[in-house]
């Protein structure tokens, strides 16, 4: 099956790249109040089963894909 | 109102970077047979009305947010 992680920065935490994608935003012409900048990981996993899956992805964040410091993690499940 | 701009390398387009979290996690012990890399990118935009703030958040995407050739663009609009 496949999982999408969205990583984003935490509220509160300095943003320089979303800052810098605002003001040119902001440059050309755009109403752009705010920007943050995050990541996407589309992964297909060998799991079948979305209650294992899940969980995986879960240890696979904390492992490797966000710093639950400063980021959030959002786990979507798509089924085949 | 806000926006979520997903971008992702195409289909076929080489991710080195997603290759490279595919091989991490592998060698971590998960069960993952492929993963991409995109961005996300979140705009607190000042319009309020979700057509003209579409047709807005389409052109900063060419005009600074994805390069078309090698990346699709999904828009995600929230009203408040």
């Amino acid at each position: 099956m496949k999982a999408t992680v969205l990583v984003r920065p935490k509220a509160g935490i300095l943003d320089p790249q979303g800052e810098a994608v605002r003001a040119s935003l902001r440059a050309l012409g755009f109403g752009v109040t705010a920007a943050r900048i995050g990541r996407i990981v589309d992964l297909e996993l060998e799991a079948t089963d979305p209650v294992p899956a899940r969980a995986a992805v879960e240890r696979m964040c904390v492992e490797l894909l966000a710093n639950p410091l400063i980021e959030s993690v959002e786990i979507q499940l798509v089924s085949e």
